[in-house]
């Protein structure tokens, strides 16, 4: 039997220049989240099944998680999110942790799903939490660093919108204002979630599937309608313009239009899958006519820590993905090209193995990153590998160059050649790498 | 219900103090061997389970894998190596790519086992392969590699050792010289590499239960034990001293010794677990007596890459392990104390936290990873946070330090306080971290 050399369906290899391109996209997530003073946590991948079952929502835990039983006979889960795992370790040290805690990750995460554009079974996710803060300093530090991510990727705030709403304003439109018990609340909201993926004739049919008669006859589903047409703050019904809900959307657009976020904007469609939020949701869009979506986003979740049987901790976070987010450079020509991390190839001429390993050391001692040809193939080869692997640099060194202490390094790109002591050679090197 | 706040069993959660350290540690690896040329690379954690049937080893595929049949009805496990997957992508590109190749990856493993001191059911392992490389110069890299990461690491060659042995040797040992058939032979090479782990006793009546009666009394019994017993390669029976792998391991111990690895000695009780060692194969042992004990190890394995119906690919490697490396470092004191990420907490007096936007952002600009406390609370309690996290600095900003451009640097340490522009300030936590 043959083995297939493809990797599990949905799931990714990162060849080495993929994997350059994904440190890419973490350094620059951890350069910006760090100087807001975020701190790096993990946790195992797998998970106790239950942990999802609670808030994460039903489509993912009953169709899209990866769950089975273990030898031990545990029902287990290999994560689909993170929110879950980082609240049970919040929980788990509730009373030793010094609050407000700024806490960051980029775990992988599993949901099977069909794969398609910006959605595989594996995806890695940069989750940004800070845990402590109650008043909106919280949302508008987790937009706020949301919105430094972007532009430390070099995105102009045209190429993207940030999307914000409140789950307690949607509570008090659905609840009190169209007076929809509770059923009716949750799928209508269910429905809003998915009313961009289906054409208008079919929302109003859902709508009308889930409205009693007597609601559709006396003008709610109209008021409903009415309703998603609002773009802006001041268009809300009278009966609700003065609630809490309202005032932190209005402040909170103030406070990110003084930090120059200009691109914020209110929008009362946007509800977030997950089960748990509970006030400010927020999400980013990319405004790209080829690929306008919806690419990331977060929210307040005040609820989770208490289910592990501790005192609640008030909680903002966000998670973004690392596909959504390769989309939106690519499609936005904002992807660099990376230079390989080798430095330079060694050509050994003739078998000086044994004592080129004094030179070798010393180049390496001196930082340089250097892949020396073992293959005993003749010199031209290893030249072809080496451009083969997009290096540079190839350094000769045989005999001659042992014995005179002096080594041929050959600019592979312009053919031009040098002959040169060690430390020369370093010099010249280095010099290149910060081109 | 209330949820668990505990990980999975035999699995960690990493608190911000532990990532630290986790980073530490594969921060160094990757130091050494990019100076070597390697290239980082990555896969999922899913794949078939046939990928480990082959070769991986009876009892960790039988017994300790996390295996699983998905929605679509495949059966997976949760890797337990990289190994596999390495060769895997290795064949998938065979004609593409450009050898020699030098890869690594820092995966997350898991295996049902019992946890215990240096043995979890998650750990991550440093997988560094050298592939297309026939000659010994491949196994000389791989033991350098591996030996400059210990001392990367602050270890001393008296601290560990290197052992190395010889799959061809076992076999012409057991095959030629000693003449036990195909069965006999796997038993006892399996039975070796068990042996540190019983008495002489257990041993002993082990070898007479695999061993047929008439090999027994013939004397391959006291042959056998007598074997075991040779340290040094002169001592083997002169039937073998000619053979091939007995020249191999000579030259490769007299080259080790030309770049000073000078803690590297023959073991003819050395195995290792896998199946698909072809040939030299080496182990890293910790010699502290608090931790006498095998570290990791690797070999030649040329055979992987061809079980994909590719022509197979010559390759050396090893794999380095994060619990016991950890256990080794604090068993020898070697690991460091590590500062946070966070250079300074910023304490805000007053309703302030708008106004002090502009400040935060300037000094975050200049590369400074400041957390600001947005809690309201009391600045006394706001500094007592800074204290709990291990901060050294506390930056104070009020109405008065906001209108005279001057804010109050304390060092949270000495106590000392001093008023400064923000560039000095940035200037002077900046010469912090360099300390």
């Amino acid at each position: 039997m043959t083995l297939s050399t493809q990797p599990y369906k949905g799931a990714r290899d990162f060849y080495p220049e993929d994997k350059r391109l994904q440190k890419y996209l973490f350094d620059v997530m951890r350069g910006v989240v760090e100087r807001f003073g975020y701190e790096e946590y993990d946790a195992p991948i797998l998970e106790p099944l239950d942990l999802y079952l609670a808030k994460t929502g039903e489509e993912i835990v009953n169709e899209q998680t990866y769950a089975f039983t273990d030898r031990g006979d545990r029902q287990v889960a290999i994560r689909p999110e993170m929110t879950p795992t980082v609240s049970r370790m919040v929980a788990a040290k509730r009373q030793e942790l010094a609050y407000p805690l700024r806490w960051y990750s980029i775990p992988n995460l599993w949901r099977y799903e069909r794969p398609q554009r910006g959605r595989l079974r594996e995806h890695w996710q940069l989750n940004v939490d800070l845990f402590g803060i109650s008043n909106l300093a919280a949302e508008h530090e987790a937009i706020q660093v949301a919105d430094e991510i972007m532009r430390a990727f070099g995105a102009k705030r045209d190429m993207y919108q940030i999307k914000l709403n409140s789950r307690r304003l949607m509570d008090d439109l659905l609840n009190s204002y169209l007076g929809l018990d509770e059923v009716e609340a949750h799928s209508i909201a269910k429905l809003i979630d998915r009313m961009h993926k289906m054409d208008p004739a079919t929302f109003s049919a859902q709508i009308d599937a889930i409205l009693s008669p007597s609601r559709r006859e006396d003008g709610t589903e109209d008021k409903l309608t009415n309703l998603l047409k609002i773009t802006q703050l001041n268009e809300l019904p009278e009966a609700v313009k003065n609630h809490a809900s309202v005032k932190e959307l209005e402040v909170l657009l103030r406070v990110l239009e003084g930090s120059k976020i200009t691109n914020a904007v209110f929008d009362i469609t946007l509800m977030r899958g997950f089960d748990y939020y509970t006030d400010i949701v927020f999400e980013v869009f990319d405004t790209h006519p080829d690929n306008n979506r919806s690419m990331f986003g977060g929210g307040r979740y005040d609820g989770l820590v208490g289910l592990f049987g501790v005192e609640p901790v008030p909680t903002v976070g966000f998670g973004m993905g690392d596909v959504t987010l390769q989309n939106f450079l690519e499609t936005h020509k904002l992807l660099p090209s990376l230079k390989p991390e080798t430095d330079a190839y060694v050509v050994l001429i003739g078998d000086v193995y044994e004592q080129a390993q004094r030179v070798l050391m010393s180049l390496r001692e001196m930082g340089l990153h250097v892949a020396v040809d073992t293959s005993e193939r003749k010199p031209d080869k290893q030249i072809k590998s080496a451009v083969k692997k997009g290096l540079r640099f190839a350094i000769f060194i045989g005999e001659k160059e042992l014995k005179d202490e002096q080594y041929v390094l050959k600019d592979l790109k312009t053919g031009e050649e040098q002959t040169m002591s060690e430390q020369r050679l370093v010099a010249a090197v280095k010099d290149f790498r910060k081109t």
